[in-house]
């Protein structure tokens, strides 16, 4: 009998939602790049995309923008339930708290119920920063995009084009990535024929595992350790003397540049003159490179996705504890694509374990 | 490239907690035929079966009992906070509503922690059932077992000792039964190196879905259908000759007698003649099988756990909508037991996927 720990290569299902290329640092969605994407497409347009199987068509825009506009109404009774959650409970086990009493959409569920739950993660993690905070609920604007309305709700005023563009594109590369734990699991409860907030609810529980979301925050960590770009050969040089790793480099399944790290860099690099983070970022990452060919000449090491997330979410101003929560506003709809995908070919996931306790003990 | 569908077949790890003989019809809990511990111990005594590798000695008898008399405590908060979820929406959400809010134990939690957590779960339920109804709430007893204080708070009177019979023997023999869809989801959750009540939440979810945890209650409406077992002949024949099913017969797993059936049985035939729903079931089960033979002469189907759940649910007059989260409150003994043992010997559960979308659309 054999054991298939962690199920390493072990292929569980077809999917026609997305295809992670490790080999050739390539990222593709429903047949498109992500590179070529995050350059020209909004998050709403991706959702389209990851759900309904390709990008809206010209006549399909007004009708795919108008469910959207419809779906944000922050109501008084979350707010009313974000106030009773302990301050002490962290913000994705709040979110999840308020997720479990919303009513269960159809199974399948419409779009407008997709889209209504969708757009309720960032309401209520804006909503419970705030309160937080002690600051005055902000309600979603429905003239703003996904992206300005996430900052718009936190802050309370509208965001410049610089942030909501390095939103956006965060958002567009990070939505969906195949079989990951957290994905996998949203399979597994649908499979069961549960709900779809089950599924997302268990999704997110995965999501705060350490070998899971965390990643970003150790390189904003080191950007802010580093603080200004002519300290950096020396602090990243000192790391690397004494064989520590530096954060936001290397990846386990991209043999080569992380396609997402590029789409997000070029984002950056564009509006790197009004936005001094990204300018530092940018810098940072060269010399960075730079060292770690000089140190370990022997190995390719590239840039991975988390160091231009942490430079994008810095360059924002979003305060770190929304690092891992922003990360589970973007994957919902990935999650959801699977969900939808899992739904319309279902087989129930129960694989086997092999017994080897005691037989008989009486 | 095999695509594993289900997972059927597929074994993903080593397991002392529990093994599932389907041919020979038997339950190991640890070495422990499940029919020998229903007739014996009570569900504190499995607990430790489950996690800590066997049952309590005499010797740790005394602070095993100590650690559970003072996880006994319903707090403010969650009353009110039990207030403010909408009536309409159902126990199972409710109930991770309130455990997402909950401290997070320690990784890996004492067995302290996990058993204020695993009572939290009957507390919190009884507590939602009698707001809704509208009646005060019950504190639990220090004094009562687990299977006691759970009807205890429910009803608000101390339960006879045939019902606690019947209860502590359900929650026995459906603490644990290997990795069904809502154990594998928390073992899912665990592998990232996530918290305990993110896996537990995780699993809820799963057990909502309509292929996994809702039997009992079409036997409870097929017995409720009959109400005496001088309709039942008649009742069932009927059933059979319009080639419907008998609910409660059969099973996927076991290919001869379900050894919970057999063991809640024993239980019920015990009791019978304080308890005349037990009588019934037992009168009820013998015609219905006597009519199996006669109308399916060559097919062995036997009794599954489903009728004799519903025979003892049903007989201690719990409301159907309990169920499904009185199941939940039984199997949270086997989550737990396969969270501590996952965590204990983890590896990241990231199966794959073959994609067969379009790869190149642009």
């Amino acid at each position: 009998m054999r054991v298939n720990a962690g199920l390493e290569g072990i292929v569980v299902a077809d999917t026609e939602i997305s295809h992670v290329n490790g080999e050739e640092g390539q990222l593709i969605y429903r047949g498109y790049d992500v590179k070529q994407l995050a350059r020209k497409i909004t998050y709403e347009q991706v959702v389209h995309l990851l759900w309904k199987g390709d990008l809206p068509q010209q006549k399909e825009e007004d009708s795919w923008t108008k469910i959207w506009k419809e779906a944000y109404e922050l109501t008084e009774e979350w707010i009313e339930f974000l106030k009773i959650i302990p301050k002490e409970v962290d913000m994705l086990s709040s979110l999840r708290s308020i997720l479990a009493t919303l009513d269960e959409p159809a199974s399948p569920p419409t779009m407008a119920q997709a889209i209504k739950f969708l757009v309720s993660v960032p309401m209520i993690i804006a909503a419970r920063y705030r309160l937080l905070q002690d600051l005055s609920i902000v309600h979603p604007r429905k003239d703003l995009s996904f992206a300005a309305n996430y900052l718009y709700m936190l802050r309370g005023e509208i965001p410049s084009t610089a942030h909501v563009q390095g939103l956006d594109a965060y958002l567009v590369l990070t939505a969906e990535h195949g079989f990951n734990a957290s994905t996998f699991t949203a399979r597994v409860v649908t499979s069961t024929e549960s709900d779809l907030i089950s599924a997302i609810i268990a999704a997110i529980g995965a999501l705060k595992g350490k070998l899971h979301g965390g990643a970003p925050l150790e390189v904003a960590d080191m950007l802010e350790e580093i603080r200004e770009v002519n300290r950096a050969e020396k602090w990243m040089r000192e790391k690397l003397e004494n064989r520590e790793k530096l954060m936001g480099f290397g990846h386990r399944v991209y043999k080569t540049m992380d396609p997402r790290a590029e789409a997000l860099r070029d984002v950056v690099q564009k509006n790197a003159k009004n936005e001094p983070w990204f300018q530092f970022a940018v810098q940072t990452e060269q010399i960075a490179l730079a060292l770690l060919k000089e140190y370990k000449p022997h190995r390719q090491i590239y840039t991975n996705v988390e160091f231009y997330t942490a430079a994008i979410l810095k360059a924002i101003r979003l305060p770190k504890e929304l690092y891992v929560p922003t990360f589970a506003v973007s994957r919902t709809a990935g999650w959801i694509a699977h969900i939808l995908e899992q739904a319309n070919h279902n087989r129930i996931i129960r694989p086997s374990a092999r017994y080897v306790g005691c037989k008989d003990k009486k």
